[in-house]
């Protein structure tokens, strides 16, 4: 690996705040349509170019009047006065009130010439004299004061006015009030706009063709961190990934900096990358900061970048020219990471620059409900998930210890920020969760442990998915929202029952044969047949578990965590008991018995991709992968609820869905009831 | 007005929300790329189609073994394994790791055939026994278990399992995951479709040409719907207006009826409109609830409206004809009013419809600030406005009380529920108030009173604007957020007194001169020099206020709110105490005196307007408007401070802001130092 220049010390989370803020992410400011600028952030004042309402206008339907004709009207002794005409609402009037007289007006309308008040329809009778509407009347039953019932002209805002001030956050109610000023172009801050440049050989972008044997995988944080550019008021761009030698990152990162506000490497695990990236900064730039103090930012790096001449976006490059060069950030090449460095040190800039206030304060105090212990001797972003218990306690639950999965993202609501001296927390110590959205709820339902194609039709029912086409249509029920946010982690049965020993989840699933050694109460259970998934047609001619053992087949198992598995330990053990030999002695005669693969279908999509004769899995699998199936067993999935947590709404409207499960279980081959 | 059956009560708000909940609003599902996915609702669960990661995949940058070379090796006792060659991330191995043998693999790289477990590069030297990298052997100095620091095929996410359930919002890390999964085009729950119709001749499109005189306003109901429909989840779209008439009617709510999955009429306060709209739902479709037991609820109207053949979309067309028509409410013609309607009836419906989950509760305890009164015998939503006091108490008062003024859009935060049997709310009773978003706070700095021109640039700097444009770009300070959120009511110098009497104002700025009798703290104060606005060049050679008296001139002058009313009051005073004569014979001399306009530049607009010879204002209005000025006097405007509030930092970065003001006032025409 290349030598590199190293940062004496990792920066204070401090120090690396400072030289974000320092770094200039401004943009122009812009004018958008008065429909598009929610959300956007007033640039100027917006003083009143005219007066609202325009004209001295009735405020209710009744009868435009002189208030010193209807003195010392009243009920006993109302006054009559000479209908002149009529006003409504949009239309010049083309009457003028005498003394003596009035004129029908309607809310909304221009007051006439010579009236300045309005009697409300209610406080008068009309008296029609005659045919001819000059000869009707009009009785008031009330006296009024000169502007009873009017709003004058610039009463409501007067031209030349302060109406709304630099730095406002449009919404309804402040898009409301331009509209009443007539304003259709609205001067607004800019986004500032973030430009995103991916690093690694092995990322391709969703949708194109992953080459697996080469090692290639989808590119994850450019889209993670797209994504939360935008929700932080940035505009992101996606630069293509141009390969890690020096001169294709040279060129993608400078023709960012020519056109963003802001440069951000999206983070990579390869070092090679990252030692490309450090030198294209150190010589078309300026390094700041290398390295903060905090865990997961030991690899995060802050800098100026200056651009390429051949910039599109003229004002940008002056703008990155005129101090050093645009505005760069590394991230760390973990999901997790990438995404709590953005948080911490990076969203608030993004924020400020697009002149938003800062984001609400979205933390949750909990309890931790396992203990967890640190070697760190630095400040460190633990990912926590949440779940309530049975009283409705907040529990908190370490994520991801490193092992930088992808699924950690959404198993994570947040981080709990643990103290460079902190060295162990106890289960049922109080802390507090970052969250990483303040939308961001506990799940309704937590559960882990067996991977089950039913119990995933299960879950959607409880998420309640999309609306049944037609049918139930306009049903009330069917518009009722979605009260539930499921989680479930397949971790395997055996994982299941540990956790929900650990009093962790609301539910456990768990399909391993034999007694449940865990407190639970139990709220349904379905079977499933299982044996040997094979090509269609087994083509082998595979009959069940001896031939694995007596022939030379390439066999495909699950993980010991898996309840399967243990189904098919036991199915091993009676075929050496028949045979009175030593269950090893069959194990070992099974090609591929001890590897294992962690999902259901796992061992089946093998199997279909030639790499082996017969995989471990499930006759609906088979079925639904159109491979052939040699049956050997079935077993019982059980649903076990954590005792405290049967009150929850979440596990209760499991219950409900496994006993309503019936047409479900009909669907899928292999499965019924125990 | 025209004859309608009316409903014979008013309907619950329980029974509105009945109603509103059985019309069905759900939109047809979509599918949107995966960058444009944030904020979507998930419609369908996504299965993994593929393993994560879909090899088995080094963690480290080290050398790629076997475990069982390695038993027993430690610090004290290395082992030697000889270097074969190396693996990138990225690559497709191009060698196999035989038994004492060992591979260069970095992170992220695909372990080589053979080997089956990593040891990382601190744990090892790198041994030369001559130049060709065949003769290289590495040092191993810790013994392995098969399977460390390498993440299995699948071991992430395999493939078959459930990733994400429907129902699920989609924010960076559910993106994330599945740009991991490699999808790139989501299923997502439509948006509702919304169309806005707005009713009333009198309204224009803002953009579009006022006619004051026949009664035009611009329609402000349709944008603020319309960006309530958006913040709810929904998409808006406005519909030209067309008229009042039964045919123009019909003819837009049935084409919007047609291409909708709701249709909203706007509101209008023109009776004979809500007449036409009323008729054209009884007889193109069906009115389900007429008017609500809630103020400001009487005038909504719910109901089902059958679309136009023309349409130009099908399926909503077919949703639209399958229950009877398309879901339609009316809201009232006040723009808090609508606003609070939709946001309690409406902006539910339109957020389950969108699957979204309900909205984050934003309510906020408070106590009154002034005592209110209520005659009503139903439910009311006061409009309600929030400003903490020097303890942090958040305090509460009334907004728009019944005037249906735009501005009480931005003036008030939200509403306060007041039950049917409660008429009276004494000052400092403790009360909740419904935010108009989650977003709301309280303004940091809340002011009242005299409008000037300086005060507005003053409140600007508070606020923070646009960035200055190069100067002090780079300037961290310049990077410091939009700390403060100042609000300010330009109700003249006596009302902001007597609001300031009631401690319910930060501030108060008076130009009144004479003792003020309020407790208050100064905060600063300049002078400005007012009188006569005429038309450029003065063409009536106006030389002073005897020429009001004595000619026949027309005068525009201020309410009796402001300040500069009070200074021409005592200036006419002296003027009759010259002549000998009473002040009443002068003021009945000038034509216009009694009325008044209510903002500093309104009569200056109307001179030029040539509505009038000579307003009452300031040198500075004048200059900026390029009016003749015929000076009289000048007077002092103070800033003055609630006691309790002087520590509030708004109060003091307005103080700071009046200290540091020299430049604004040498920019501003007669302005000065005190």
């Amino acid at each position: 690996m290349s030598e590199r220049k190293e940062f004496r010390d990792l920066a204070t989370p401090a120090e690396a705040t400072a030289a974000i803020e320092d770094l200039d992410l401004t943009p122009d400011p812009e004018t958008v349509p008065l429909r598009e600028a929610r959300g956007r952030v007033l640039g100027a004042r917006i003083d009143a170019a005219i007066d609202v309402p325009g004209f001295d206008r009735a405020s209710v339907d009744g009868y435009a009047v002189r208030a010193a004709d209807t003195v010392g009207a009243d009920e006993a002794d109302p006054v009559e006065l000479d209908l002149v005409g009529e006003v409504h609402a949009g239309e010049a009037p083309d009457v003028t009130v005498p003394a003596g007289g009035c004129a029908e007006i309607s809310t909304g309308a221009v007051l006439p010439e010579g009236a300045d008040a309005v009697v409300m329809v209610e406080r008068t009778d009309s008296v029609s004299g005659g045919d001819a509407a000059s000869d009707r009347t009009v009785r008031v039953r009330t006296s009024l004061a000169p502007g009873d019932r009017v709003m004058f002209a610039g009463a409501d805002v007067a031209a030349g006015e302060r109406a709304l001030g630099p730095g406002t956050e449009l919404g309804p109610r402040e898009i409301g009030l331009l509209a009443a000023l007539g304003v259709d172009e609205v001067p607004v801050r800019g986004r500032p706009v973030v430009g995103i440049v991916s690093t690694g050989e092995e990322l391709v972008r969703p949708g194109g063709d992953l080459d697996s044997g080469a090692g290639q995988i989808y590119d994850v944080n450019s889209y993670t961190t797209a994504t939360a550019v935008e929700a932080a008021g940035g505009e992101a761009r996606l630069y293509p990934h141009a390969g890690d030698d020096y001169d294709a990152m040279e060129r993608v990162l400078r023709e960012a900096a020519t056109e963003c506000d802001l440069v951000l490497s999206s983070g990579s695990t390869s070092a090679s990358a990252v030692d490309v990236i450090y030198r294209v900064i150190e010589e078309r730039g300026e390094l700041l900061l290398h390295g903060v103090a905090v865990k997961p930012g030991k690899p995060m790096l802050v800098g100026r970048l200056v651009g390429s001449e051949r910039g599109s976006d003229a004002s940008s490059d002056e703008g990155s020219e005129s101090d050093g060069g645009c505005a760069y950030v590394g991230l760390p090449g973990y999901p997790v990471s990438a995404l709590t460095i953005f948080r911490t040190f990076v969203a608030p800039a993004i924020r400020d620059a697009a002149g938003l206030p800062e984001a609400r304060t979205a933390t949750m105090e909990g309890t931790m409900a396992v203990a967890e212990r640190y070697a760190e001797g630095r400040l460190r972003y633990m990912p926590a998930g949440l779940v309530t218990d049975g009283g409705g306690r907040t529990l908190v639950y370490p994520v991801d210890k490193g092992s930088g999965a992808t699924t950690s993202l959404v198993e994570a609501d947040g981080v709990v920020a643990v103290d460079p001296d902190v060295e162990y927390l106890d289960a049922g110590e109080s802390v507090t969760v970052q969250l990483f959205s303040p939308d961001v709820r506990p799940p309704t339902l937590f559960g882990v442990g067996e991977d089950d194609p039913l119990l995933s039709t299960l879950l959607d029912r409880v998420a309640r998915g999309p609306r049944p086409a037609s049918g139930e249509r306009g049903d009330p029920r069917a518009t009722v929202s979605t009260t539930h946010r499921p989680r479930y982690l397949g971790v395997g049965s055996r994982e299941g029952l540990r956790r929900l020993r650990d009093d962790v989840p609301d539910v456990a699933v768990t399909s391993a044969p034999g007694p449940v050694e865990v407190d639970h109460e139990p709220v349904g259970a379905w079977t499933r047949e299982w044996g040997l998934v094979v090509p269609a047609g087994n083509p082998e001619g595979v009959d069940g578990l001896a031939d694995l053992a007596d022939r030379d087949l390439r066999f495909v198992n699950r993980t010991t965590a898996s309840g399967l598995r243990t189904s098919l330990g036991n199915a091993v053990a009676d075929l050496a008991a028949e045979r009175g030999v030593d269950r090893h002695d069959v194990v070992d005669a099974i090609d591929g018995f001890d590897a294992g693969t962690r999902a259901h279908e796992s061992p089946a999509r093998r199997v279909l991709a030639g790499r082996a004769d017969a995989g471990l899995g499930l006759r609906a699998t088979a079925a639904d992968l159109d491979a052939g199936f040699v049956p050997v067993g079935e077993e019982t999935v059980h649903v076990l609820a954590n005792p405290d947590r049967v009150e929850k709404p979440g596990v209760n409207a499991l219950e409900r869905a496994i006993a309503e499960a019936d047409a479900a279980i009909a669907e899928l081959p292999g499965y019924g009831r125990p």
